[in-house]
């Protein structure tokens, strides 16, 4: 099967710039770890690829910590390997910084960093977790990046790199967290086309999802060995059903379509940055409406 | 028209300590940039000025990141030169504190200064952005003020500073952010009466009004060169409509006069500090109900 | 009344251990000062105690400011033996951690401290303060045990200290702030048959109950200096009647029972950490629906 | 004594400004606790003042840590009090800054405090510790007095202070140490006419001289309650026989005279800062070859 | 050759306690890494412990760094384990505290560590190395040890553990930098009798001796696999001749004998702490001048 | 004059990699501010770049205060510029950190910059300031790099970056500082031959050599306008006469030629990093000993 999918995935690639009419759009996608990015907007990225855009993964620690028999410099070599792998496969850049995975914190040296990575894209639009998920990386990454939010406009803030023009649009990716508030699609973009490749992506992160990950959960010993099963295994455990407010919101952007939709990656926007309108929200989203 | 406000805020000034009456109330406005404790509070604080109260305007950051031309300690030199000149035409004293712009962090010895102003002005009344406004030193204000509310009254921390013998009311300023709470007008403020005078003194911020903030939003090319038109020019943009809630709160406050009121601030009281009843509140802001 | 208590306590000690059948239960209770983890939970912890659970108090500052007349290790000294009766009292562990009163931030350093109390305990459950109660340092002990909740099972994180074998229940004790959401409790505990043992307990604290409390209010000279006018005088003070919310799952875990119940104590459930049915809350709280 | 002391402490004020004709220059004195510019510079200070020159102590730390029986803001309050008298027995202003004792770090938070409190005094000469004395905060403050050194020229740096024109004369006091070099006496200053007034000026650091230190040395049994005897006593401690190098310096300095000096202070030029010729150095202490 | 050493080390053990008559003395080895302590101390501390004594080794980093092919929480876990059988062989406490190697820093935290580890000791006499070898964590832990020096005996710095009644001798250990001064041996120890069984504990640090230190010089491959060859090995590697300033101070304390001695570890006075006379080393390095 | 030296400039390219033979070296020059490594080092660089070796300067901190008249970002980006031609005049790259100036501290984060820097140029030798310079930034530079000499190998730290496999040659450049030590040129540079390019060179730094520095002297007015003025007016100004111990130095290198060189940059070799031979001195310095 993952040849099959690799095949799947060279056609989608002739694709690319044929979708794409106009200037392309600049995509930066945070995460905390190497993988975050991938199940955040994996399916979402392989779109935007597909359609000749340009999308950036950035992952603020180098996952480092994340591990049962591994750590430190030796494992977070492994992820960087993993996450160069994993961008090949969704079609995307791959970014991985080098802070400590497990110790992240709201700093000035790392909000300058997000604002670079921000700005050196050039970004039309930010893809960031919320600061309320259930790792205290998650959350400051979302708090990172809303410090980040405005200053990519400041001209005397991380001087070295020109700032953006204007600033662009902030969404925060899907989580299951009710507090402060609960998550709010105001975006929901089908992926059912695309998520076997979203799986085969993943898997690229093969000390993630094939060893911590399922050590964590206590199914260290049903990971299949082999690489088809592993793929088929994998896509069971991502696939989960689609909430009420995703199906909503599916409904508003995908009318009738919507029903038949499997797959999903949710976002809501976020209130710093820009505030975009439907109408923007579709350019940004080009996929919005389509299979 | 400059010459006219100014005379007309001499007249004003001429009316102080005959309003006051009682001993007079001692309240201090944080920012976090030189012009955001006038953008927030100013017609209020010209209001509590006239009655013969004493405000205090703080602003936590120097000011010296936020221009597209000129940067560092030079601007924060301007900078705090507008805030001195903004101060005589609110009324009110103005300390900048001389943290970098772009950089406030909720850092203990933020915490400390925070205390000791409010300690030193005796404060009855503490007024601090929420932490959910669109710029990160906007959070970090409200986060220090929060950070600070119990702690003015402990003899052991900042212990160069008396502590208050009890604890002030703290309230929110205005915005215009939903997440996690919309902001709730617990009270608000008739300006009609000062408008003019708080644009003439927001004026005094040249570098941020007629610079700054009109190249953020890429209108720089058309300020007015002259005096007179300027005031006009920025009266036009910051009258803002009244919202729903603020025009409900003014109902409370001001009975049948709320309907003709144009333009008003609103607070909402914070959980820390003193919870006051409605009569408390009166007592604070004096000019409730006033016109 | 002192002596009366303490035979009533001895008395409930020899119940220890006959109540209690299967492996008993570890509970972590986070506090930011020595005096706070008995205000919230003192009186399930006895509960606890007396069925055999073993219950350790961290409190996460040593006390150090909270005085009018006294500072510094001085001070903490006092605290920290005052700790070390009211753990008597209480029939629980108690550990105060020797953080500076009134300087406590979510910094690494801490989050570890947290992460290691949590796991050298074995902790199935881990009670502590949300992050919005009016106090920084309360605050911030809300904070950190967020940022631990996860932790506490990555091997490579406190690599010192055995990591669990799975996430413990989280659970946020009892405040009355209602911002950005109003505290609910998930779970209400009974505490009328210990309520007594529990202010006797919290006298141990005498320079908070006793000096720095009252004197804050502004009630100094009301304390009584008789110990059995003292626990009377205390008692009053901290028997408040039962709010709405409390009641309600007062009535679901008591049902009938519930009306008669006159003081309690609760906790509402963290989305961090374990989520449990209500079966597991029984077995995580096995004093639920008994007198 | 006490009385006589004052006695003469007055008629030395008699001849303030008597002496001076020119510009009085101005001089800040550094130390890590409130009585360690005392020691350090003490008799050189007197007889600065004697001459009408503008002499200024400021303590980096509030002592809040130094006692056996008190602590923290309770100490510390103390510390200030008496600071505050032995500033007007010496006739010079004294400042102390509300940082922990026992905790000072070389912050830029604390470098810039340095910074604005030289550049404020206008300091033609600094006097600081070597950053190698027995005690951290002694240490950190020769550290933080050496970065600060240049930056007291620049005008970008703590922006909201003028800055100096020209780099003052940089001088360290005297210690005993000899790693990584001995102290060097450049400077050698007779203070055998002030010394009863500089003991008597030690003296009102109480909690230090006549309760920490004794404690700290096993001497408080041996500390006189009568005041006259307390000066007697400390008196004797504070006077030890001069060094070599110092007999040296002062051979230089006073010639013939310097055979019958009893008690000296010793100062070493400090590279960094202007490096002063024997004649500037005569025209910034101008009691150099006097009685 | 293992169990010929172990035999050794056992009739050493045979020993202890024979030798010594007094109250035993408490020494601590502070060392950067799990394995600094037993190389710069390792054969005095056998001798002290043979004489009854009792010495602990505190590493202040976790060594979770120092390795080509592993690393993190991982390593750390083998470094640990490492370092108590290398206690056991040397006969010491041994303590590994669990910050990340290679990211030591002179923070107030680490201090406090180092203050408690001292005095819970109870320390008569604490090695540590000078703040400029070549490795920063060596360097900031001469700091660090610096920085504790004084802080030992204040009761209001680490409340929580009783200060000290009296400063110990601090002293640093041997190393071959020159700047600013060269390492100065005022004490110099025979360690002939026990260079075998130093060796032998030395080895327990596998992962340092058997494959990083190799590792870092090129010489991984000649590592043998033997056990005992490679005590043999380690053991030449190890055997550094005697410089000329440690034979000058051999000759000092052990007079004629000196000239036979082939290994020593040389130990230098540091000004701050106590500074002993002949006769009280005498008394803290009680092997001083016998075999 | 300028056309002159930069037609000898373009002569001297063409001479590039015509000397150099075998493998070119790497050599990394750090300093504190944007035209700090051309001072230091700006001559011996030339020589090297004009054989074909590899140069690399890189300031640590973005030069955004010093100045009288600009400051921020806005400077920052100045001297970026600048820098820039300056790398070109010198024949080297040239990179700017976006660090504050006057701000440098001796933090991870930047400590990993350095290594970074190191290894990405795979240096074989590295120039540096050494910690005793009259400046904080320049002494924070020194210990930045020693800080990292070690570190550059071990593959953990920085494990994004690849360690180099043997630790480079750390020298420092002059300095005029006699405390704790003098600085000692080990090696000494003859630049008699490239003086007028460097002087060129330096004269990029516009806003340096032309504004701030004579700014902070006083000769601001003596500037002159004039192109070639300016170049003959800063040559005479940087043109020192070399003091006895870089004669000495020149002396041993160059034999006698040495006693007609007229202008020279001196270097000590750092006690950390490889610790060099007279023959390995040479073939790192191949420009030792010829004209």
């Amino acid at each position: 099967m993952i040849k099959h999918l690799f095949l799947g995935f060279l056609l989608l690639l002739v694709n690319v710039n044929i979708v794409a009419q106009d200037k392309p759009l600049n995509i930066v996608v945070f995460g905390a770890h190497p993988d975050d990015c991938d199940i955040d907007a994996g399916g979402t990225a392989i779109l935007f690829a597909q359609m000749g855009h340009k999308v950036k993964f950035v992952s603020l620690t180098n996952g480092d910590a994340g591990h049962y028999a591994k750590g430190g410099g030796v494992l977070a070599k492994i992820r960087m390997a993993e996450a160069q792998e994993a961008g090949k496969r969704f079609g995307v850049t791959y970014t991985v910084l080098d802070n400590h995975d497990g110790e992240l914190l709201p700093t000035l040296e790392n909000r300058l960093k997000v604002i670079r990575e921000i700005r050196k894209w050039n970004a039309d639009l930010v893809i960031a977790p919320r600061p309320n998920d259930y790792h205290p990386d998650h959350r400051y990454t979302g708090i990172l990046i809303q410090d980040a939010a405005y200053m990519v406009i400041v001209p005397n803030v991380a001087a070295d790199t020109p700032p953006l023009k204007k600033n662009p649009v902030f969404v925060y990716s899907h989580d299951n967290f009710k507090r402060p508030n609960p998550f709010q699609p105001d975006i929901a973009i089908n992926i059912d086309s695309v998520f076997d490749q979203k799986i085969y992506a993943l898997a690229a992160h093969e000390s993630q999802f094939f060893e911590w990950l399922p050590w964590t959960n206590g199914s260290l010993s049903e990971v299949p060995s082999d690489d088809k099963e592993r793929l088929q295994w994998l896509s069971k455990w991502r696939a989960s059903p689609l909430d009420e407010a995703t199906q909503k919101s599916l409904d508003k952007w995908y009318g009738d379509k919507a029903k038949t939709i499997k797959r999903a990656e949710g976002f809501q926007i976020c209130e710093y940055g820009k505030q975009p309108s439907d109408e923007e929200i579709k350019k940004l989203f080009p996929m919005l409406g389509k299979d």
